[in-house]
């Protein structure tokens, strides 16, 4: 088969970096150009020391990335994406968004959260949300991606079951969240400075992140009635990972075994969601470098409510790895290939 | 003034190293004799060689210390210190048990939940819950603290003001604490392994961690109807500090700014109680090495819900900080003696 | 072309499990059995949750693994291997033996620093020792490879041309190591316990490290003459990787870039080696899960001292990715086959 | 006694942050004022939170900071000190410059490292190099003190009694030292940039560091004949602290325990170096948070190197810590006033 020809728009970004880093193992996958808006004429191994000898190509521009390309994975961030998508389509290209300007598909939420306003508003209709344990069947038939948000990614997959069967009362949900820094990308900021983050921790964005209308919108296609969601996010001092601790009640009581049961069963077929087994809990680090998602949970009997924890590698399910897994399910490859690594241990 | 006779028994532990480091610079503290119970003969400075040439004096057993001190400070894992306290108060001796045993007054609920039953419960009368911004008055009177639990001293410091105020329904608390890992100990584990610790960060004894009935019972005490609460603690993967968020619907809407003040009167002339900003959020980094505990908060108003922050370093406020800041009321010294270091800035 | 037919002997230790993460992506193998003198009946993922439902597969014996196999790799610790391996020779298996046993020619050496008498002096005859940039023609001709250790493999990487090409002066060599914890291994200790490590920097075995006469031992066979080297290794709070600063002096002045010339060429076609360009320097960070070995150098014209720096990843270049290199040499596969991931950038 | 009225210049740099800490706590010091250019007007505990409620005092300019005071510490980059302190000394005020403005005696090979001119040259006959524990007696008689750099303090610190004892062959001299990040300060920069600091070592500067000066002229002043050395810093992912190890041929052949015995003799009255017993070996963590130096030493018999690791706190025996040490002697106050913390075992 020949091989896709993919090209990287908003490379020099630490989600470029980490995508560069799974096509180049893509069996099916040869890397066109690359463009950065800042870096152009640098090698990409410049940037990034880690590639030099194993991908030193220049960033380019935008357009030249687009012509040589008949997929393109756009990695920029939310507002910049939409002029260029349109192109992208209107030439016939495949479209993977990484960024954020297709995720919601109600564009007033978006112009308030973000605020940015939608050019091509007719645009929107084309694209799918790329949670593939969701939107499989859509994804495949898609020409537009809107990848996920990472914090999303993990509290989704972690809620899916559990909203989609009517189980639990939305609007008791509470999300506490904790990310590692490669989630605030690759800008210099005091909040990332070595010294300042090294052994400190905090909560951040309180109640004011904008992937809470992401989630929430996304419930609500699951099944949910209108939802309003108490979202907290923190920074750890670790690079990757996102670990989501979901709490919310039980509309009656219901053993812990019946919902592990609903589980087990709704991502037994999933090649990326792992659900533990009862009374194991997940850890960050034991999907860090993969593309994997594991869940664990529990029924706190004394309040019924029903707790989850959900983690996945904020640079790889929560960006590239399943940017790569949408580009696998629109381009009918194998869903996992380029995306078998299993976290190292260590 | 002539000094206090201290003597610690259990100290070859993480809190006794950090209640040696504390009383050696403490005004009024002369260190009479320290014991380990598997340590004995051996220099202090060996199990910590920050101290060598410092504190390199041995340990010697219980009774040693008991008899050549006028107050001891009791660091042993629950159920050990309850025999030891009761030689001591027998013998006139000012007591601060560090353990677990005297925390809890309602020693049904103890047995069921740390699997030990009181063997002298007329003991349990003499005893105070050592958290002196709820009760230092009593402190002062008694020859018996109990010094609490790290993860119920930064989570009742942050709930104090608005249980007391009756402005929270205490049916829909949700906790979400992190810890560092000293609070594991110094016992060798694989959940503290350097490699797996690192770069990991997980959950553990969700629902099930015996800090939960401390928690519920000083809730009540502050003046909350019965309360079950879910409490789900997390592993940093950092040396010290706990940060708990706190989730909690307000009974009726009320606006940030009044919470905010309520928040800022309660604890002005709290030497160890910070109160943020608005719009300022704690960080353990803020913390480590002092005895102070930072306070963030805001309303969720989209959810009409309370979101509190609370930071301790769990060795110092949350241990060892705190036993001694309890020394110094039931000893009449100045409360911050020994205690006034500003946490390190990195 | 039919799979390699591969166990792997001691698969529960660190290097058992990078081995096993790199083996289920290798494109040639089948991995048969693993075992583990301690774990039998358990399934690999119980040690390594990040391998659920990924290789669940269980510990077996020994000898089930051996006939099981055509290739084995062997990841036990010294003095564990001998005998195993001459049953594997014996059967005409192949063999990687990734422990100290077969690494050292001289075996009175071996004996003195190791304490360990060999029982089958001919066995040793037959093994090569599995650098393949210095070895490369006598790995794909034997059926035993003794795998370097860590440290000598960053040390002899960085030391091969200016020894070879008799630049230097080796009585004056110093070599400063440092590595990250996973070289301790999965065993507990204080060393590695986490409050412990986290934060902490420190020499150990300062000139009385095992791999001192390893590094001795191919420093003579490059063509150094009799040398008595310094070795102070160090234990960086990191998992992975090992940088080692190299100081020698020159025998003659000579000007750094004709020695940086000099490494280039040398290292022009290895896959598995890069030069920086002169004024760079490596970061572990730079080659860590990759098999990646990053060498800066200069010469310190004030005193005429060559420095070299030189940074793999102590378990893929220094154990598991230089084991699977050398099993691609012996099985005449793609020198770089499964071992293609690029470092991470962060 | 009255307190000493002490102000700060430059005080918003992580020096400045580290000396207010220790000031605050300091019995016979009463902080006046503090300036920073870049932060008039603002509170400090806005640049450095841990101290909010603690020290909330504005920053000033320099002037007001120098008439407000009696003693001042100047705490700014090269090139900046020089004009503030001959303002301060035609004021009768007594000065510790923390910068490097005033530590060599040599002003040509000053300008060669640092490429300023001094621009008063007699001012420097006035300073005295602020190593305690080689001039003590010179700092109590001076009004000026140029604070040691840190690398400096350490290295030499390792080097005083075998190189004042004649032991030593300087021309063979290899100092390879890691430093935590806290030595590159408070600016924001690629290098410590957390995603790529954590799990990242590397090598900077090799060769060309300003502290090599330093550390030869000083290494003369203690008995050497001239010397040429090789310093090779590294940036060590953590927050503080510097080990230097030290290798150096004996000029005869000499017992470790001669050496041992030597070193415990030179140290034995010092109150801030600590010779470890033979077979011990520091560790950063020993030292951090406290003005302790930890020195382990021993022969490698089989090249007759000395082999010297000394390891202190880059923050306070590095910079702020030794700067009051010195207020201290300047000002007849017991040497460890303020400086009596023991550093925490984790």
């Amino acid at each position: 088969m020949s091989k896709s020809q993919v090209g990287v728009i908003g490379a020099s970004g630490y989600v470029g970096a980490e995508l560069i880093g799974i096509l180049l193992n893509h069996s099916s996958v040869e890397i066109t150009e690359i463009s950065s808006g800042q870096n152009k004429g640098r090698p990409f191994s410049e940037l990034y020391p880690s590639f030099t000898g194993q991908f030193d190509q220049a960033f380019v521009d935008n357009d030249t990335v687009i012509d040589a390309s008949d997929v393109l994975f756009i990695c920029l961030p939310h507002g910049k994406s939409e002029e260029l998508v349109k192109q992208c389509v209107d030439k016939g290209k495949k479209v993977i968004d990484v960024g954020a300007d297709f995720r919601l598909n109600d564009l007033n939420v978006y112009e308030e959260w973000y605020g940015v306003r939608s050019l091509f508003p007719n645009l929107h209709n084309l694209s799918v949300y790329g949670l593939p344990e969701m939107n499989r069947e859509k994804i495949k038939q898609t020409t537009l991606v809107a990848n996920p948000g990472c914090y999303p990614t993990s509290i989704l997959l972690g809620l899916y079951p559990a909203v989609s069967s009517q189980l639990v009362d939305l609007k008791t949900l509470v999300i506490d969240a904790k990310s590692g820094v490669t989630g605030a990308g690759k800008g210099l900021s005091e909040a990332v400075h070595f010294a300042n983050k090294n052994e400190g921790f905090n909560a951040y964005k309180v109640g004011t992140h904008r992937h809470t209308p992401e989630i929430e919108e996304k419930l609500v296609e699951m099944g949910a009635e209108d939802v309003n969601i108490t979202f907290v996010p923190h920074l750890l001092p670790v690079n990757r990972g996102i670990l989501s601790t979901l709490y919310i009640d039980l509309k009656e009581e219901t053993e812990a075994e019946t919902i592990q049961d609903l589980y087990e069963k709704w991502y037994a077929d999933e090649p990326f969601v792992t659900v533990l087994k009862s009374g194991q809990w997940p850890n960050i680090s034991h999907v860090t470098h993969s593309n994997q998602c594991h869940i664990g949970l529990t029924v706190d009997e004394r309040t019924n409510r029903l707790v989850i924890v959900s983690v996945i590698d904020n640079m790889q399910k929560g960006a590239a790895g399943q940017a790569v897994q949408n580009f696998n399910i629109m381009s009918d490859i194998t869903e996992t290939e380029g995306l078998s690594m299993v976290a190292p241990s260590f």
